[in-house]
């Protein structure tokens, strides 16, 4: 990855944190408002977006411009800007528009700091609870309401202790749902519909697994960055780099990891 | 149901909203500890309970012996303490063990005030959010982080409109999850995990349907109060009164009840 002085990564945080600071106060007014304007983006499946998010994403692109103009951007509602810097800021205004209509305070807003070789900074922000997630460049804590502590995956190993989050039973294709009930089957818990919050959960030492299909390339950066500065394993469904998007496994231990991968393999 | 002076009722108020900081206060120590404590009530099964569990309902339980000493209690932890006022509080210390374990902020402190006819007031406490959902005698309104508004269910009627949530895909019996299916079939949106949380979220017009089998009467009894007070209908899956546990349908509509149940009953 790129090498930065403690100021300068200072100075990104800080940039990170601002954008985070737009996003919520562009978001919260619309969150639980009684008339919520969604639209469907697919003609097909359900996948509503919200006036918050398009204005958290602007608010965040006016941070950019004015802060950081040479940097790139790539985000879920306005696409691609190329930089001159090699460095991209991954956004994901809402992640979990599902979770949002529905009033369930686990939706939030994702911010990558990536280069060629992927991300390396990386905030979940949750505006409503007031928590904030933070991996990388020199990072790795969270902040919640009376909260400030480390970040740090739990050191399970063994599949048959392990809590599982995924966001719908319904993953994926036929034969990734196929796979995913394997792990499912064999973990001590499975909990359905945390989006991006399961990342953070994770990260946080709460959870051990998180399996998802169909992601990203701005659903998956930010929780990489955070849970790879926490211990954890982020790796697709074949062992690969998932920055990219498509499928995904995060792991609280390498232990785990492999053990989680060879039953999603068969 | 029992009738009280608004001055009578203000005090009720009183002290439910003293037994849920009492509550929360017992509990936030131990959420998202690092080394939480949990065993199986069940030998088969996963059934958590935490120190957090017992401290909050003992909390709860030394408030009403000290302001409501002629009320009867029913807990989730310590059973049944019979009264002589006719009035006995209900009471569960976490409802949503599982999220609690996890570190989701989706869990709840339930306190509910019945009469032999059922429960008349209802609180649903998110404390780590800082969320209070209130409804019965004379209240009908919902706190949290920089809000304070009035509960109302949504008025949607038609299933396809319709967001669903339950805790669990595996719900029930295997004739339960059939029914269950068909309901879910039916809707726009069908989300898992959040326990008592999806109850508070229908009662503030954020989702119109809540479906869940094997509850208990602790499980139940606050969540009925508060969703009546805002313009919801909660019966079992036969159309009955639910405040003794079992299946919970709850509706934002009476229109949308009705229909849900039908496609219950196959």
């Amino acid at each position: 990855m790129a090498e930065f002085t403690p100021s300068q990564a200072a100075d990104l945080w800080s940039v990170a944190e601002h954008m985070a600071d737009a996003a919520g106060a562009a978001i919260l007014p619309h969150f639980r408002s009684a008339h919520l304007d969604t639209d469907n983006k697919l003609t097909t499946g359900f996948d509503p977006v919200t006036i918050a998010d398009r204005a958290a994403e602007t608010a965040m692109r006016d941070v950019l411009a004015d802060l950081r103009p040479d940097d790139g951007i790539l985000g879920e509602e306005y696409g691609t800007v190329d930089g001159t810097s090699g460095l991209t800021w991954v956004l994901d205004p809402i992640d979990g528009t599902r979770s949002f209509i529905s009033g369930t305070p686990t939706w939030g807003v994702l911010i990558a700091l990536s280069d060629a070789n992927g991300p390396f900074m990386g905030m979940i922000d949750q505006p409503y609870v007031g928590e904030r997630f933070m991996g990388g460049l020199g990072r790795s804590h969270w902040t919640g309401p009376g909260r400030n502590a480390p970040l740090g995956t739990k050191s399970t190993t063994a599949l048959s202790e392990a809590t599982l989050f995924s966001t719908f039973p319904e993953i994926g294709t036929k034969d990734q749902h196929t796979a995913f009930q394997r792990v499912a089957r064999a973990v001590k818990l499975t909990r359905y519909g945390c989006d991006c919050y399961a990342y953070a959960l994770l990260a946080a030492g709460q959870i051990d697994l998180v399996i998802e299909a169909g992601l990203n390339a701005y659903d998956v950066q930010a929780p990489i960055a955070v849970i790879q500065s926490a211990g954890g394993v982020v790796t697709d469904w074949e062992g690969r780099p998932a920055h990219e998007g498509g499928t995904i496994l995060a792991a609280a231990t390498p232990d785990l990891h492999a053990r989680t991968l060879a039953l999603l393999k068969g």
